[in-house]
């Protein structure tokens, strides 16, 4: 029993947590897991790298990208905080809040992935945890979000360009006026830890935000703004003059998606 | 001291509730909260229409558009179980979930919005709550979220689509493949209590979901796709053939945005 069930079509069902990558990082209610691949299971040591066209690691971005609950199950291996004494033990349902790349400590690709506990989710870490059948998979299964936020900084790089996308230009209007969100380049919170400061913020529609979260679209660091997935430029960006962007957090972006 | 506090540009910092309208609803950390004007004080009946040129109801929509939070004070007049026993009380802080219009009890149009307590805030309904001066609003101020949410339903749809936005045809590709989301035509929860069917379900980019959950987008019975801020039609619905929709849903969306 180890690593990932599922595959790109259907998503990832559920994960094995036991100490098999180095790194790994488990923290309870969140879980920084890495993809399979490339790995020697004696050693735990990365011997190659990693694609995302291994199905365990593409079905967990299905599973980001459609909003899918994924089961975690801990193994007796991984972190002795969180993990049973002896054997496996369910606990409870997750979702794949963020992914990226990276070099791993083992000098090799490696694909990430930030798992977090849902919310009202009852999995717990005590030896007697129900198992996984007597839930009531209604109750949560299936039913996430994403969480896009807010911040004074964002609210103010929105109104220096009235709400136009810096992306691609549009200027979405609504009953109550217009409507933009504000991106951090180098993500705030864990494990990207990024600032919330003026020059990480980019004023995006939703529909490019998603795709600049997501590694659809980068920027170098002349500020061209490149389509990943049809691999074409979309322009210059163009900041206004109160806005400069910091490149070290526009390379931190695309480092995560290997670019 | 009554009513709301802010303008279209600037949002509305706070409100007070305190029963003066009778379409209000408090349940704590829920808020129907009826929009300001059309209303007469001495019987607390509406005796004219409320619009969104009211500055306070603009302000309000100005609000969850840019994920601003609002201060909620309840005065003595409100629901008992939540008001103090005299004068105001700061209540903390909430953000505006949703906004709609519709006949209110007194036969004239009312808007209305959905304030939610922001997570994590710290105020109480105690009469010994500490007043705004002394929290720190640091921790939670202009830090909101937007919520879309996943379900086995809107999972399903979106496949049957293959992620194609009905309204602009948009096809959104990111690094680990399509990107759409499940909209409910008729909201899913309080206030409005749609379904999670099949029959309440769109696939829709981002954007499109955004402009229509706010009103900017609305569909007739036909199943003609209307943009209503620039006033032109925008193409005709084509259901997939395993797909029928409720017109019905259709109609309470329409409503809820006085269409």
């Amino acid at each position: 029993m180890a690593g990932i069930s599922g595959t790109k079509a259907e998503g990832a069902n559920s994960v094995v947590v036991s100490g098999g990558y180095e790194d790994d990082e488990d923290a309870g209610d969140l879980i920084r897991y890495t993809g399979m691949g490339g790995n020697d299971p004696a050693t735990k040591k990365q011997i190659a790298d990693q694609t995302l066209d291994q199905p365990g690691n593409a079905g967990l971005v299905t599973s980001q990208l459609e909003g899918l609950p994924v089961r975690v199950t801990r193994g007796t291996n991984g972190d002795p905080m969180y993990s049973p004494s002896s054997g496996f033990r369910y606990d409870g349902l997750f979702r794949v809040a963020d992914h990226w790349t990276k070099i791993g400590k083992g000098g090799f690709r490696i694909w990430q992935f930030l798992l977090e506990r849902i919310e009202g989710d009852a999995g717990g870490y005590g030896e007697g945890a129900e198992p996984s059948g007597q839930r009531k998979p209604g109750r949560t299964t299936g039913v996430v979000t994403r969480v896009t936020r807010n911040t004074v900084v964002t609210e103010w790089g929105k109104r220096l360009y009235a709400h136009r996308c810096q992306f691609c230009g549009a200027q979405i209007e609504v009953v109550g006026g217009r409507y933009a969100e504000g991106a951090h380049i180098r993500a705030l919170g864990s494990p990207h830890e990024g600032p919330d400061t003026p020059d990480n913020v980019l004023c995006l529609c939703p529909t490019c935000h998603v795709r600049f979260d997501n590694g659809g679209v980068y920027v170098t660091d002349e500020l061209v703004i490149h389509d990943a997935t049809a691999g074409e430029q979309l322009g210059v960006l163009q900041p206004h003059k109160k806005h400069s962007i910091n490149v070290d957090h526009l390379r931190q972006h695309r480092g995560r998606w290997g670019y």
